[in-house]
């Protein structure tokens, strides 16, 4: 490849990453439906046609906006832990990183606004991919002996899962709901009904490191 | 009132329920932004202009609509409760109520869904509304000597309205959330840490009474 053709390349993947981040902070603003692709390409710096040349449609734009959430999901879902560390605690930690996220990074939030949008079907569901991370986590924890006896893993990951989504849908209105002390409080309320009392000790409710 | 008048005016209330429940089912099935007044009135069986008389544009239906999703959610909430009932008793009762009415009730459910609705500003908000009855049922409960000792009776409304968000959300594509045995194993899992011991074995996971 010559100097030139890698210098347009890189231009070529600037843009399109400047473009997924404008529909993501404009999906987020306005709403799926309601977002232009006028605005998207202008708040990207970039021509109506460069758009075009990147994205076929709005659609387009919105799978491309999931994909991306996607692999921030992953980068805090996708934690490697030392032998024999709790799974109960990865998932404190994991909920702490991801309503951080969702405070500060638009592509993520958009991500998962996306998965509740009823005009259109989504390529890659954020919430469902959220959902099964925590289930089975949460099975994990079950068969490491995390669990209290008398509690099932699909009961603690449908309260985790509800609750997350809560935070996640109220905190657009409100980022109190994103705060690191909602979700502190959170696992203050829900750990002592979920691990037994000799492991509740070492969990740390406010997370144990950043993510 | 002549018979001729009253006549007329029984007519246009029921014209008007009838486009404010259109408007619900096609904000429901297609949100808001997407909606067309002419689906709407097309579903109401009525004209345009019909629509037209009663309502200036979508942003008056979307009003009417959360005011009719009100009415309903405070008819679920007002319940009166004998002297001495128990107030957790009644929350749990009331989200198994709102969970059976978001499956059945596509004006509840249109309510609760524009309050998420980023392209307009909700006239009445009834996530906020239904945040506000949480908190207060708890703090009674608190004040009655329901919570156990320790519990804030504001961390555990986040969890509960957090939940009971994700359910209505996560509900819109997948009604098992919204199922009698989502919200009954949720409570199964969060009552032991909610209430005192002693009080434990009194309390209905299930409910005590369709409301």
């Amino acid at each position: 490849m010559t100097e030139h053709s890698m210098v347009k390349q890189e231009r070529a993947a600037r843009t399109r990453d400047a473009l997924i981040r404008s529909a993501a902070e404009v999906f987020d603003r306005e709403g799926f439906p309601v977002a232009s692709l006028a605005a998207i390409s202008s708040l990207a710096g970039v021509s109506n046609g460069a758009l075009h040349f990147h994205f076929a449609n709005k659609a387009a734009l919105a799978d491309a906006v999931e994909e991306a959430a996607l692999t921030r999901l992953l980068a805090v879902t996708d934690a490697v832990l030392p032998l024999g560390a709790s799974r109960v605690q990865l998932l404190v930690d994991v909920t702490h990183g991801i309503a951080g996220a969702l405070r500060g990074d638009v592509v993520l939030r958009a991500g998962f606004e996306l998965s509740g949008e009823v005009s259109r079907v989504p390529r890659v569901d954020l919430r469902e991919q959220w959902r099964r991370w925590v289930e089975e986590t949460l099975e994990q924890a079950a068969a490491g002996g995390e669990l209290r006896p008398g509690v099932a893993a699909g009961d603690a990951g449908g309260a985790v899962v509800a609750a997350t989504v809560g935070f996640e849908v109220l905190g657009a209105r409100d980022a109190e709901w994103l705060s690191a002390s909602t979700v502190t409080r959170f696992w203050g309320l829900l750990l002592p009904t979920l691990v037994p009392a000799a492991l509740l000790a070492d969990l740390e409710v406010g997370g144990t490191h950043p993510l």
